[in-house]
């Protein structure tokens, strides 16, 4: 299948079982799932430079056990592993703008743990020239069943026709 | 008023006039606001590099007006400018863990644009040794009038009393 060469990799249900087809076209049930990701205590440092939250549950270890309630200490901040779904989206559809996102932050996600994100199509609209996707949102532990993440989010596809210049 | 020196502001509604009670506690209906925050271009560089998000939509001003549709080219990443609401509750609130979070992406924030955060309680109730709020979440742009998001958030708090070390 084409599409597995790309670093993001499209996978199909048993209802729209995967083709050669070289111009692959997003449909629904389709679901993408990036490679996994670990956030290391610099993207953590990078982040909370950026967007201003530096909140002591990402940065110390001891805040983070004690005040936190986190076990094992700093965790990642929840946003940042949110991030990973319009990324996952942008890499297979560059052009994509996010209408909405909803999350449900359902287990933390601690600095050097692996996941992985998954949006899967649950419906297509036309919207004038481009498509609106609804999309189930999902970022799993590396166990590929705990919940990190939960939710949906609506975007605006310039085409459904997956990019072949899939971005890493 | 006492928390009108930190940088975060504390804006209370008509209902629960501001006092300067030294211990001030969060209740429902007070707003926390944000400083103005402009998002440079350097900015929105860093986030895609932690994020992996590079679309072209924030990255490359010709594409950002022809695919993208945004008339004045590049846009800031939505979930970058959403990092201000859990930004401004933990600068109130350290030790705050996010449970969930939706977000409306009501108008683009193009880079270079001033925007304010602002959450406000709107509930509030117990749950063990810590309090989970629920926040409306809004983001405006410079006018105070146009809304760049809207959403929810909900929120574990430690404490309801509003730290004095507000962060910048």
């Amino acid at each position: 299948m084409r599409l597995a060469r790309a670093a993001p990799l499209l996978v199909r249900t048993a209802a729209t079982a995967a083709t050669a087809d070289p111009a692959a076209a997003l449909k629904a049930g389709d679901a993408l799932r990036a490679r996994p990701r670990r956030f290391t205590e610099d993207d953590v440092a990078a982040y909370a430079a950026v967007s201003g939250d530096r909140n002591p549950v990402h940065l110390d270890d001891a805040f983070a056990r004690g005040t936190g309630g986190f076990q094992r200490g700093r965790v990642v901040h929840g946003m940042l592993v949110a991030s990973l779904f319009p990324a996952l989206i942008a890499s297979h559809f560059p052009g994509a703008v996010y209408a909405s996102q909803s999350l449900k932050f359902a287990a933390p996600v601690y600095v050097g743990d692996e996941v992985v994100a998954q949006v899967q199509a649950l419906h297509i609209k036309a919207a004038g020239a481009r498509h609106i996707v609804k999309f189930a949102t999902k970022c799993f532990m590396a166990d590929e069943e705990t919940l990190a993440i939960d939710g949906q989010a609506m975007a605006f596809l310039p085409t459904l026709q997956l990019s072949t210049e899939a971005m890493e």
